[in-house]
């Protein structure tokens, strides 16, 4: 393009969307010697260095240091979440590419190696084997997670240059794309990456992830426990102030652009503990006897917790959870509306497939927000609307419209629902599925067009054809996926929603999208 | 009508569907003294009297000498079910409506009262204690199914009569009815009574039932077991003759109405022990180390079995599985054949939901029809189809038909995934679901129309726009349903197919669908 060979248009077409990938992350530097010590998944791309810790807590306590670490266990689990937030990168014995160590490291956009089957992890002795190495508490090692490769030590890493020519390449991406770009950021300090790379918006905020950072979760499962609905206020009055903090440092951080924050959605049993042990200590900690936390932990035991009490369900079996998450967003918006900003949240409610269940939602959310406004004395934008990850919230859309005003295509949920294919479970089969071409590539990875790709036509149709304005993104893994972007810009989406660390993976798949049919037109023209 | 004061069509229709149920089971005489000493959840219609028994070993040796006794457990599971076909009604401790000894109770028709907290087993011991009753093992009991309530000694029945006037209303009803009605029946015993109950074929016939009785397990284990294929495939000769001759008795029973019989569906792990106790047993037994055995559980453990490895994914990976059973059933077949009888097998592949698949499993039961009915030298009618049970079935329903020569909805499964709500977990919130009208009542019971009925009508129309002929019916519970199976008269399927024990429900409900458009344009002309 700087010679003036080819045009803009034709510069951007030549490179690929998936090529950023390696841009984006640090990596090993090839020329450096490497003691390579165990193999595993590469479950989270670009390289890591640091000294080896065992524990999210110790990851903690070692990153306020500011030391690097790496955090090795033989699983994580939502508790290590701080962590990995804390770690430079994270190895795990077990696990396959969907495992929770690799899909939250995606997420945050950390180099992750899963699943490796050379170590083995003996945390409480302060050391890893991988084969005949024993790696001590300390020790440095290094991660590659576009590979899969450990290595002893601290290896070189050369870092990723977001500037320069890649910043050209993004200038020209934005002016030609048509399609928003948004990402899934869960906490303030995500909301500062997701400006970092130049998204449009917050598509996704998870508001359960913030459950999880430090005692608070303490407060969490003081409230599930909690035996009346007075005993699940007190709780909740004490998540409250912590809820409206973080809305209002993300919000502050976002400006103008609009905010999506989810209401609660995971199964409650996510939040207690596991095994018995665990549940012992809890129930020394929350002084209540050790049986009557069995019992609850046994209770909320789920034989398919992907179709369980979750989502919505729990908001309407407990409506003063949603009333306290739309106390904590307006609260904070009306701050900050206060102080001259202009906040923009948008209020989803996750897992809905009837309408009845949506206006049961909106109800709460609509009195709160009037009542928080009428006392602040300011108004504040925002919209209400919902997922769409059930079939059947796809096929009745035209009701689901009469109220909400966006939609929001949780695409993890819907391929699981529409396929029967479960994302923790389908590790047994689908690498054979995909290998005997059953599947034409991971219904996980890209979007499965013909059959989940045809029912969010659908939805967008009915949608539309009730609310001609409505707003419809997408925020599953799927919106940071090249091919499924294109696919969303031309089922008429208006934006994706992704990891920050796709962003702009997502931006030059978008205006792909938008040249491809240009330049090939003009192909044919010229033959 | 006997009056000539209405005509038979009046007639049929002053009958609802719904009062059948009384009429088809024994119930407790009014007139006797009852001393009621516990009630629990009216899990499945009719009385039944019988002495407690706690364990299905116990139930089947009673049964074998002719003693008629009621199975007392705190639940039941897939393991139960030679003692529960051997009993005459089941008293359950634990479990809701959906709960297995609730569902397969319906399914026999048998009388069972489910999740009855009044009671406490201690089948260790050999009593239960009712409230303060303490009842043992041998002493009589009475349930009443269609109550709830369970009665100390003998109480009176009154046995129901299907000949007279229930008789006469029945062929008036088949005179009428559009719609065929088949049954769901698993044993050559389930086959009898679908004669019976003059039904026209059998809809669905779970092979994997016959798995359970006696010793057969064991063959089953030492399958899932097996460390290569050769291992595998000794295992399935030993229930290849098994099946065989179940297949052909079914077959020979049912004449020349069609049997639909469904290849291998739950997931393995259903068929392995759980506690620690009974996997150490069986390791034992089958001679393997207990660790080894535990291991294989652990890793046969699935987060959401119904989303899992299941259904054709298990004969894609194991195709030698699919071949014994299509061996089974074409060797039966023939056998018949030669003997001058005319069977009529269907095969039908379960948790389909892309052409691909089918035409896998396809492939494999060609190959074995075409080769068995070589080597016997005839030829034996048979269609090759698919379970719709999953949403993206619905949605490629047309490519499906390329190969499918029928359809058979899967409604309990089409509505977990279509509504993401799991049958065994939704106890938790369901009843307030229906209470609220979130759900104008449960979709279990009654097929959600707008929802799972919309991608119903979906598949029907895809399916025949691509095979006009093809034959579609219905095989989940809802097929017993009377405005479940008016919806189905009106979608345009071929038949439903229900328990034998709702036959005459489901053939009063088709009259009904044919008779009350027709009765009201009359009645509008008559104005």
């Amino acid at each position: 393009m700087k010679e003036r060979l080819i045009d803009q248009k034709l510069a951007v077409l030549r490179v690929e969307p998936s090529q950023l990938d390696q841009l984006l992350h640090p990596r090993v530097d090839p020329t450096t010697k490497m003691q390579k010590i165990a193999k595993g998944l590469p479950a989270s791309p670009g390289a890591a260095v640091g000294k080896v810790v065992f524990t999210a807590t110790e990851a903690e306590a070692a990153a306020a240091k500011g030391d690097r670490v790496i955090l090795v266990r033989t699983e994580t689990s939502p508790e290590d979440i701080g962590g990995m937030h804390a770690a430079q990168g994270i190895l795990t014995a077990r696990g396959g590419m969907t495992s929770h160590a690799a899909v939250v490291a995606r997420g945050m956009g950390k180099p992750c190696v899963a699943g490796s089957t050379d170590i083995t992890v003996y945390e409480e002795h302060g050391y890893f084997f991988a084969k005949d190495h024993k790696v001590q508490r300390g020790d440095a090692i290094t991660l590659d997670g576009s590979t899969g490769d450990v290595m002893l030590g601290e290896v070189k890493l050369i870092q990723p240059e977001l500037s320069g020519d890649f910043a050209t390449l993004m200038s020209w991406a934005d002016k030609h794309r048509k399609i928003g770009v948004r990402t899934n950021a869960d906490t303030p300090k995500d909301a500062q990456v997701t400006r970092k790379f130049g998204a449009g918006g917050i598509g996704l905020c998870r508001t359960e992830h913030m459950f999880f950072e430090g005692d608070r979760i303490d407060a969490v499962r003081e409230m599930i426990l909690a035996e009346d609905v007075e005993g699940r206020k007190r709780a909740l009055a004490k998540l409250l102030p912590i809820q409206k903090a973080d809305f209002k440092s993300i919000l502050e951080t976002m400006g103008e652009l609009p905010v999506t924050i989810r209401t609660l959605d995971p199964p409650l049993h996510e939040f207690l503990p596991k095994t018995d042990a665990e549940i012992q200590d809890l129930a020394k900690k929350v002084n209540i006897p050790g049986e009557r936390l069995k019992a609850k932990v046994d209770a909320l035991h789920e034989f398919n917790p992907m179709l369980g009490y979750r989502g919505c369900r729990l908001g309407i079996e407990y409506p003063e959870i949603t009333e306290m998450q739309a106390q904590a967003i307006f609260e904070a918006a009306c701050e900050l509306r206060k102080q001259g900003k202009n906040p923009y949240p948008e209020v989803m409610i996750p897992l809905v497939s009837t309408l009845k269940e949506l206006q049961m939602q909106q109800e709460i959310v609509e009195r709160v927000a009037q009542d928080t406004m009428k006392k602040a004395g300011v108004k504040v934008r925002y919209m209400l609307g919902t997922m769409i990850e059930v079939p059947r919230a796809c096929v009745v859309a035209d009701e689901i419209a009469k109220i909400a005003q966006f939609f929001s295509f949780g695409t993890n949920d819907l391929t699981q629902t529409a396929l029967a294919l479960s994302r923790d479970d389908a590790g047994k089969f689908l690498p054979l599925y995909v290998e005997r071409g059953i599947y034409p590539e991971d219904p996980f990875v890209s979007i499965d067009q013909p059959g989940v790709g045809y029912l969010m036509r659908m939805a967008v149709a009915k949608g539309r054809a009730t609310r001609k304005n409505l707003e419809i993104g997408i925020c599953g893994e799927h919106g940071g996926d090249p091919r499924s972007v294109v696919f969303c810009h031309e089922i008429g989406l208006d934006y994706v929603s992704c990891s920050p660390y796709r962003v702009p993976i997502a931006k030059l798949a978008a205006a792909h999208a938008v040249l491809k049919p240009a330049v090939k037109i003009k192909e044919m023209g010229e033959k």
